[in-house]
């Protein structure tokens, strides 16, 4: 199996009239909302800036490929005080009920421009305090929308001594409970099953409080080796759960997308695993 | 032991002239700092609306009995969209090196007027999500500050499924660890040591995340029959770690204070225990 890229890309640019968004737009999470017949997307986006805040914003579209803004603020923005004080990255949305659920990575602090070895002069955190603030990590967070335009936000849902940003839930529950896939980074090497990070799964009653992940799988091959991690909320069909994961290679870092098939009844179970990838950057 | 009140009582009182605090001004949390030679006080306060939004202020004062206030405006309050999205209540301050470390009270939405039984219409949380939003429970926040006048918040520390709003650090590190006391609401009966609500110790390495708590001490007599919580951050003594808690009785729902002195190098162990209140609600 291989994926065809579509012609129209891509899809959305950064946007130079708004300085939030104006360097890079990616990472999107995107939904089929039944109620408006219209596919919603929720856009990572930086602007060229020395702190690098990152936002979401808010595109819609008829068909899927081609997408109108819908703001031009963010449509969620970092808690500058707060815990999620640096950035909104990486969002997933599913729905339950009338609530649209929304997963996002996040930090303290602005991580600044990470892809260059610079100072950041404004993080200067207790070394006494909490591994959170010392390493500024990277967590998941959660918040709860019904309009894409408000959102409620719950706090952290990932333990902040760890860097744990790939948080996907399913898109329902099952036996009464919730169930998500994560990537904590820091389990991996001596003392885990995985020698390197890796995908684990764990369920709650509660979607916020959750029990220890358990591994669900870990990389096998070449494009694999250096780290995988889930990518959207799997797909339920009738063969079980369908879901696309990414693999990093320590040959090229390239990022590289796979495909599982989960048991329905039991998603901690694998009934069948890609060997090849089925999507991969093109020179 | 008995205490004495001041004749200076009461030492603050509600501000008329702030619709944030024009109603009452309690449980504050007073250290005193090295550096500035003053006492300072968080205190909070709530204004005469609906929602009753509850925030802290800022108080300071050179005698620990006469305070001036310091802003006209809250120096801590609710982040609206967020987590502690209802309160900011029943501060509790230590000092870690060079930066106070405030743990404090909230509810993701504003509690009303909670001594009235009438409906909160701006409270309308997905069945099927969370505890915390489902019931508006308690839960513990932390937040560090250098100047008691900013305020870098990090997110909840206790389990967002109880009510727990009794957080206590104790000012220093034992054996590395940090230690505190709560009082989990739902930890009682069925299943559990105590019959009611009680006193529970729990260590961490980090101060964000924590093990799982063990039970302290638990009510014994009468004016500690319907739950007893703890006070103030415990006072390093050469016996051991003095520390206040209040006890409330089943019989008059009155609160009233009570002392232990906990061992030095091991904070889980009880060395004397007050019988009587030291101090009582009077007429």
């Amino acid at each position: 199996m291989k994926l065809n890229r579509s012609e129209q890309n891509p899809i959305l640019s950064a946007n130079p009239k708004n300085e939030w968004e104006n360097m890079v737009v990616l990472n999107p999470a995107v939904i089929f909302d039944d109620q408006r017949q219209e596919f919603v997307m929720l856009y990572r986006a930086a602007g060229d800036t020395e702190k690098h805040y990152i936002y979401l914003g808010l595109a819609t579209s008829k068909d899927g490929i081609h997408f109108t803004r819908q703001s031009d603020k963010p449509i969620l923005e970092p808690d500058y005080e707060g815990a999620d004080g640096g950035c909104c990255e990486d969002p997933r949305l599913v729905k339950f009920g009338d609530w649209y659920y929304l997963t996002y990575a996040s930090r303290p602090y602005a991580p600044g421009r990470y892809w260059l070895d610079v100072p950041k002069p404004w993080i200067d955190p207790p070394q006494s305090g909490p591994a959170y603030l010392k390493y500024n990590n990277s967590a998941t967070f959660l918040a709860i929308t019904q309009d894409f335009r408000h959102y409620k936000k719950l706090g952290r849902m990932t333990d902040s001594r760890l860097d744990d940003r790939d948080v996907i839930l399913f898109p329902e529950t099952i036996d009464g409970k919730f169930v998500r896939l994560s990537r904590p980074m820091n389990w991996a090497g001596k003392g885990f099953e995985n020698e390197k990070p890796a995908i684990w799964i764990a369920y709650s009653g509660d979607v916020l409080e959750w029990g220890s992940p358990a591994l669900l799988m870990k990389g096998e091959t070449w494009w694999e080796s250096k780290k995988i991690g889930g990518s959207c909320p799997p797909i339920k069909t009738e063969y079980g759960w369908f879901h696309l994961y990414h693999g990093v290679a320590e040959k090229d870092d390239s990022y590289r997308v796979g495909a599982i098939l989960l048991d329905l009844k039991n998603p901690s179970k694998i009934i069948a695993r890609t060997k090849d990838p089925i999507f991969e950057p093109e020179a």
